[in-house]
């Protein structure tokens, strides 16, 4: 059997006259007395059936009983409209319907099949084959597979070879919290679903690949926020004989390329920042460059005036709100200054200068400032009349950080932040430990087998536990409109050096081998130099769409507690597979 | 800092007298007292570099100290070789060297990096990045890689969409055994990994998207048989608005574009046969048909002699083995007889009939038919003098099955299956149910989703138990030289008949809600008629490298017992892992 000549989005005005057939979805039947109009739907597009009451009544009966959603199959004619669509690629065309033959009917579905749907997120969810239906779902997955294929191209057009790397691993514990698979054949033993294949392309490249990448299914297991799922898509990719500046050229290229080919944006040469610049100036490692309004610091021209508050922070620093004097109250201030006051925030309060139009000066600290003094503040930091200034003090690292949400915040009220305006930025760069306070001991502030910046490997080597604190890593970021869509390293490649990190992060030399003997056991092999990048492809599909949710590029997402409520997993395994498994539940105490 | 200017396979002649920077590994140090030759290895190939001890001694010292897989940077001068090597691409030149730099020294290999290696099996998989270098292994990654790309670069011409399908699902008896992931969150719950994304392919061609596929990871927690490895990938397509000849049509047009494109095979239209036919002809649902030797049914001549085995046979069929009468002494038929007695083939005895090239005949069972009905025999069954008749008989299903197997041993012996030779084949027309003897109980053939034949839907929906051994099923297999490469099936997309075939599964109404009501309640939303197949990719790639082994196409093959030796998992993880999942593991009794 024959379902269709053509697909729902294929006839044109050119192939008036000719006897087709198609198959699809009823997207909507309209009833106009002598005539009946049916809309098909498939994943090309829409075609208008007719059915003429006078040429086949019983024909035309059955059609009007073709409710939403069914799946038909019709015989006709094309033929030219009289009312043309010139909205819909097939809206000069319609079909004259002699053989409609119903090949499913459906309910009627729990929520629209429309651009806009009524349905609610958990309803769309639990029908996700409904929600697809739906155009912008379904051409965000659409893009998706693009966007893949697209990569593919690029990378293997650079020489780059697709490896799988497996899925059963091994459990670390550095990192985020593994999902582990019991084994049956080595009862109480656990593979590790990977969190990326981190080890697995380093060994590609002592292996002698030179060019890897992979475009993999990567897993954690971490309490959800909003948009984390458990399991995730990376481009991963590693090169060999190489240092920071191939691999920046390398995946600046492929985004370049990315941006161009899929959404027709030329990107201009990616800028390049330090993480200490990034820090001080927008109080994050992923500044969003949509926008200006960089934090300007004023410590030493706000110390001495008899403001306690100012005289003991470690730091005075602040942003402008261009041409928002005028337009924030008292109460409006306050709200803001409740909003930086959030936990999430944790700001203790908040000082504001606004430098009005007609050049006068009104602030919360003005006992303490008079007007000359402000003035020479708006002056440092590039304000002009019109503009609200807004200050924040205290230790160094927190208020930057407070500052960086607060001008972001800003951003998003003032609607600096275009989801369709594209700023990417290297990061570089980065701190190569992290101190924990709490737990007394550094994090890999990327991941331990990062390598520090060259000239820093005496100090790592030799240096005194504040040295550390201060070693820069080989490692980048790249960021687009705030979000860190790729990341990655030069990585070490001696064993020595790669001991020296392990001990630093508070591993036993048993540990240390434990776990990853087998990548130090291939540096004493010939292990080349190397490094590589990893990209978000999830975010990536999204940022490059527009879209703030990465949800609706994953044809099946979990919801926030990690489960598919479409197939309702997790779900109870039977006493048998446990016992298989030589497990048992723990009774909850 | 830039570690080479070309590659190690990339220089010509027209390259002489140009300064390069080189990177690679030492394949082979040669020491020609004045001279020292380095052959220069990377993933492209080799290059010869030249020390020379009278232009730079020390140089020269250094390069004799240069032992078998150091890492190494070179800077020289191309220039013509004197004793060209015409295998190699690189053969004309060598690099004059003036800079080495040493980037990575080498422990001695464990075994040597040669087309050919002195390492053992257990060894190479412990060092599979040692194993990986050598250009046997590393060449079926990249056809791999080179696979893969052309296959979607295909599907993705012929409007299919790729979409990623998720890993962590819900676990289903039906089947073999799954791996399970325990869930934190959901304590006592688990995930559990997909076998194949069977039903979520089918949820997305309900959901429209009309052609999908994917190249993906499945996994079964089976005994590992020799050549089976817990995680494979398929090539998993689904189509909708079709029936079976726009798959067979489509696949097939894969299939020939794979073999042209990759290894220069221009396969001609694909033979079909119906499963019986295969079953009756070649003892097996995946014949190899790069020989003939056809089972022949001689059962009605083979009664009324007398011989009470062959009176008492449900089946006496045979085999000839062409020009192989005077090959075959007693003591080799009695060594071939042993062989199909042996459990895993399970005959009870052979019969063989020589026809002598002198038109005599010599039989097992000469005492019981006399040479003018076995001249009978072997007209009827096609052999001409110098021919060896094999003949097996007892109950049809497994006689059948071990002329099947016979045929094959005598296939290798008599060197009729040329790796490089190929033979494809679609076997048809499956049986939807096979009874279980010892369970009493159905099982689906192929999986509970695929449709019956549509001549047979009013059999099953009314017909009695025999009835449903009869069902055949709108199923198909892509074999190729005996292996089976592809299988899948038109579906059930209506729910009654779904619930039927769950039914005769023996599937409670309430274990089929559980499992997969999500899939029956989709049917009800306007599912499409679809069907699909799915390649085993690993199998592929070794069928047309003409390669056994499925292994060394695999980058980390896990071993028999489901280990990775190089990363040493599974393994054990800590309690504090267990206590949050809620799992305790059960002491051994």
């Amino acid at each position: 059997m024959h379902y269709r000549t053509h697909h729902c989005g294929e006839l044109r005005l050119a192939d008036a006259g000719k006897e087709v057939k198609l198959s699809g979805w009823v997207q909507i039947s309209r009833d106009f007395g002598g005539l009946t109009f049916v809309d098909l739907r498939d994943r090309y597009g829409i075609t208008q059936l007719v059915f003429n009451m006078d040429d086949n009544e019983a024909l035309c009966e059955q059609a009007r009983g073709l409710g939403r959603e069914f799946v038909i199959s019709v015989e006709g004619i094309v033929r030219e409209r009289s009312n043309k669509n010139p909205n819909r690629d097939t809206g000069d065309v319609e079909i004259d319907v002699r053989v409609l033959s119903i090949l499913n009917a459906s309910e009627v579905p729990p929520f629209t099949i429309e651009e806009e749907s009524d349905g609610g997120d958990d309803l769309r969810m639990k029908y996700r084959y409904l929600d697809m239906r739906r155009d912008p779902v379904k051409e965000k997955i659409l893009f998706r597979s693009q966007l893949a294929f697209e990569t593919r191209r690029y990378l293997i057009d650079q020489a780059f070879v697709e490896v799988e790397t497996p899925v059963l691993i091994k459990s670390t514990p550095e990192g985020a919290r593994d999902f582990v698979v019991p084994s049956r054949m080595n009862q109480g033993q656990f593979y590790a679903l990977p969190q990326s294949p981190q080890t697995f392309k380093q060994i590609l490249m002592i292996a002698g690949f030179d060019r890897y990448f992979q475009i993999v299914k990567c897993f954690r297991d971490e309490d959800l926020r909003a948009d984390r799922q458990p399991e995730f898509t990376q481009i991963d990719c590693e090169m060999s004989f190489v240092s920071r500046e191939d691999v920046l050229q390398t995946f600046e290229g492929l985004t370049k390329h990315l941006f161009q080919k899929l959404i027709g944006i030329e990107l201009p040469a990616f800028p390049r920042m330090s993480y200490d610049e990034a820090i001080h100036h927008y109080g994050s490692d992923k500044p969003d460059l949509r926008f200006g309004m960089m934090i300007r610091d004023l410590s030493s021209m706000a110390r001495g005036h008899g403001f306690n508050v100012f005289d003991q922070a470690e730091i005075v620093a602040g942003i402008v709100a261009a041409g928002q004097a005028a337009a924030y109250s008292n109460k409006d201030i306050n709200k803001l200054t409740d909003w930086v006051k959030r936990p999430q925030i944790g700001a203790k309060g908040l000082v504001y200068v606004k430098y009005n139009e007609d050049q006068t000066f009104k602030s919360s600290i003005g006992k303490f400032y008079d007007d000359a003094v402000l003035k020479s503040w708006c002056e440092a930091i590039g304000a002009v009349p019109g503009d609200l200034v807004l200050v924040l003090s205290g230790e160094k690292d927190k208020t930057l950080k407070q500052l960086g949400e607060l001008r972001l915040e800003m951003g998003r009220r003032m609607e600096l932040m275009d989801p369709n305006d594209f700023k990417p930025l290297w990061v570089l760069d980065f701190p190569l430990l992290e101190w924990d306070e709490e737990a007394e001991r550094f994090h890999a502030m990327h991941h331990p087998f990062t390598a520090p910046k060259e000239h820093d490997i005496d100090r790592m080597l030799s240096g005194d536990h504040e040295t550390m604190k201060s070693l820069r890593a080989d490692a980048y970021d790249l960021v687009l409109n705030g979000a860190e869509i790729a990341g990655g390293s030069i990585r070490i490649h001696d064993r020595s050096l790669q001991e020296k990190n392990f001990d630093l992060l508070g591993f036993t030399p048993e540990e240390a081998r434990e776990q990853f003997g087998f990548l130090m056991g291939a540096f004493e092999y010939g292990a080349p130099p190397h490094g590589g990048i990893a990209f978000g492809f999830d975010r990536l599909c999204a940022l490059m769409k527009g879209s703030q949710s990465i949800r609706d590029f994953i044809a099946f997402p979990k919801n926030n507690t990690g489960r598919d409520v479409m197939i309702d997993a997790p779900a109870m395994v039977s006493k048998e597979q446990l016992d298989e498994l030589g497990l048992a539940l723990k009774k909850a105490d």
